[in-house]
């Protein structure tokens, strides 16, 4: 955890060390939104093969499940430290106001979100289909509560 | 290598099974570039990181190179399996017309970055400095010769 939270807070911030340095150069906001809408973007493909597999709408195959898991939870880790302040602007993004005035919340949503994408790697491992179902519910709903909350409609 | 190829295979075709299989519907072209340009995207970030490292822009931590490097490899067979036919128009981007003319030389290009990648992500666990500023220019160049040669000037 701590090691993929070491890759996450810096990810979109070439030049910097540490988030607790205020002497870092800062990103500009297009390239934060750039780079989470990005892992957003994979995460919402790789999800969405395991959802089907889940659904039976794609055949089951438990390597391909396997990989697929251990990329969502990967992925699951990078986006959402790049939401710092100012970064609601800057290229057209559905992030509503309150992932900034409701901070505590989006960290608890995000948090819930990224547990069960590590139980949905544990799952792919494990080669059961009636737990990687169980999983990619589990995951779906964190992923749906934080959108309800924190996503502006289209 | 086989299972991460597996992840690629249909990383940007949700309902697809497998590339062999006519009966799947393929993605729309737009999805395909939108995949391949938020994999580019992720692996530009991560790479940065590791660049600036190896410049002496940001102070070395072996934890994190090793964690970056990591990702860049994993990110490295995703996005190439999303070049299909008719993915060269449908959201604006860059890739030159060679992609597909030169289908071959586009693969040559492509397995030679992805190995450097997997040589970074080695270079990265061992945890050694000179190894991973070896790595990381080893990876540059071969990122360097495949924009050159399919992908246009912004």
């Amino acid at each position: 955890m701590k090691r993929h939270l070491k890759i996450a807070a810096c990810a979109a911030l070439p030049l910097c060390v540490a988030l607790s340095s205020h002497a870092q150069p800062q990103p500009r906001p297009e390239q934060a939104i750039k780079y989470r809408q990005s892992a957003m973007t994979l995460m919402g493909a790789h999800f969405g093969r395991l959802n089907g597999m889940a659904q039976g709408r794609i055949p089951f195959d438990a390597t391909v499940a396997a990989d697929n898991a251990h990329l969502v939870a990967l992925l699951a880790k990078l986006p959402f430290n790049s939401f710092g302040p100012g970064t609601d602007k800057g290229l057209p993004n559905r992030a509503k106001p309150e992932v900034w005035s409701e901070a505590g919340k989006f960290k608890e949503a995000v948090e819930a979100f990224q547990a069960e994408a590590s139980k949905l790697d544990a799952a792919g491992k494990s080669g059961d289909l009636a737990q990687i179902k169980a999983a990619v519910g589990a995951v779906g709903k964190t992923c749906k509560a934080c959108h309800d909350a924190f996503q502006s409609e289209r």
